[in-house]
């Protein structure tokens, strides 16, 4: 017997499934729901229980947490509101906590509708991708209060090596927000680097190692680099989600109603990218494009 | 006595200054040139000879090596090729050393007048900033054959902490071209992220904490993006250099024919802050650009 409380998961895509496998292996008692069935099995064997909806799961988790990991906005929102969505059934005091990249706005809104019923809120978005979710290490950025955060910080430990209070509501997607531009405009340019230089008649591999260390180092330079030197372009994090983050990104800039000129063209770029065709590739696949766009 | 080779050390800006200090202190005999004198002053009262020309500089060290750290290819051209530059008087085996950031044409040309004249050369500009120079921890980026290169190693290792042999002539500068790209694109969109987010209202310093070891860590939002949050944009580097840098990729980009979205656009953006006037804050004021191109 343990003191944990029982978690409802929500969505078993790569990173949900590996995230609530960490879960049930610290011993938390564990109920699941996706849309497709199939992925849950291996879970259900090892003894997650199995809702066929999420107004059903709420119905039958007291109190309780409830996290959700879904691939897009429209999903959350079906998830929470929908038809059959958790906000039907929620008990009082019930924690919903949303660890997918969504959108700013979407998150105020959701928010309010779970906290009219008597639930509370947390959006908590991660960053860390597959590997971080199947070593347990990821990085969560949390934005809400913190009464529910220091409820949520067992099962956000068994999942993730760092978690950040970054402020408010909302704070935790406008901390993934910026991870996103960041990330996307930084795997493009170490491409376009990468690529030039090889024009030129370097050896993009000994550039790279040149690099290593000084003002250019960076994770992606790291990681991302190594793959494009490796032309290593299954994912991993594909470039149609990097995409729907870049314009979720975008939006809310408009939203602010400010001109941001690098997101805007490097958005811009990855819907080109998508749209030859490439969207399936790992995001360092951008250096694909770039070759597309040149013809090589 | 030591059996150190005598080193010319020709450009004492912010960075020169601080390298040709370090060979004198490594106990290279050292000779100096400068366009403004006055910068001399405490490297001739060290014991460093001045002379009063590239050209007279050459005259006077028997095959040895000269180092040239100047502002720009223009700059450059003339120290090498101008009519008091160091090919007037080169004696034959004579190491020249380009430590500057400088177009990679222009590298080919120079490289072939010295040789021609029975000198060697090598680029091998380097990464680090001011820091860098002053603690002899600058990264080398070097192009050009293995003698030379092992002839240099005492001095560089005089003023740096890495030295990477890139390739042949001129992929020091592809690599400095690379690392340069990577640098102006990703404190763009660093300011671009940490400035979307506090409009949006979170603190752009948690936002950075939240960061910091995920996919969008990176030297620049280490540095540049605590500069930023303090409003630090005394140089450092200023932007000026960083455009004349992103000048020479772009450049470099339309004479290999490749077309390359992300670098046009931040290209563009870091000549729009100069022409707002701000174009001697460090590279950390892009902040302060995409706030004024934002009208606060």
């Amino acid at each position: 017997m343990n003191n944990l409380p029982t978690v409802g998961f929500i969505g078993l895509g790569l990173m949900g499934q590996a995230m609530a496998t960490n879960l049930l292996n610290a011993g938390f008692p564990l109920h699941i729901y996706s849309r497709s069935k199939h992925r849950a099995k291996t879970l259900i064997n090892d003894g997650a229980s199995w809702h066929n909806s999420p107004a059903e799961m709420a119905k039958n988790l007291a109190a309780d947490i409830i996290v959700i990991c879904v691939t897009d906005g429209p999903a959350l929102q079906d998830v929470v509101a929908g038809e059959q969505g958790l906000i039907k059934h929620l008990a009082p005091n019930t924690l919903v906590i949303d660890m997918g990249t969504s959108p700013f706005d979407l998150t105020q809104t959701l928010a309010k509708q779970v906290t009219a019923v008597g639930g509370q809120y947390l959006d908590a978005p991660v960053s860390g991708g597959q590997k971080g979710a199947l070593e347990a290490t990821l990085s969560v950025m949390v934005g809400g209060a913190e009464e529910p955060l220091t409820r949520a910080m067992p099962a956000f430990n068994a999942m993730a090596a760092r978690v950040t209070h970054v402020g408010p509501m909302g704070c935790g997607q406008l901390a993934k927000t910026a991870n996103q531009m960041i990330v996307g405009t930084t795997v493009g340019i170490v491409a376009e680097a990468l690529f030039l230089a090889q024009q030129a008649g370097a050896e993009p591999e000994r550039v790279r190692a040149a690099l290593m260390g000084g003002f250019a180092d960076s994770k992606i330079l790291q990681i991302h680099g190594q793959r494009m030197i490796d032309e290593a372009f299954s994912p991993g994090a594909r470039a149609t989600t990097q995409l729907k983050d870049m314009q979720q990104a975008s939006s809310l800039a408009q939203q602010q109603e400010v001109n941001l000129p690098l997101l805007s063209r490097s958005t811009a770029q990855w819907q080109a990218m998508v749209e030859a065709g490439q969207g399936e590739l790992d995001q360092a696949g951008y250096l694909a494009w770039v070759k597309k766009l040149n013809q090589q």
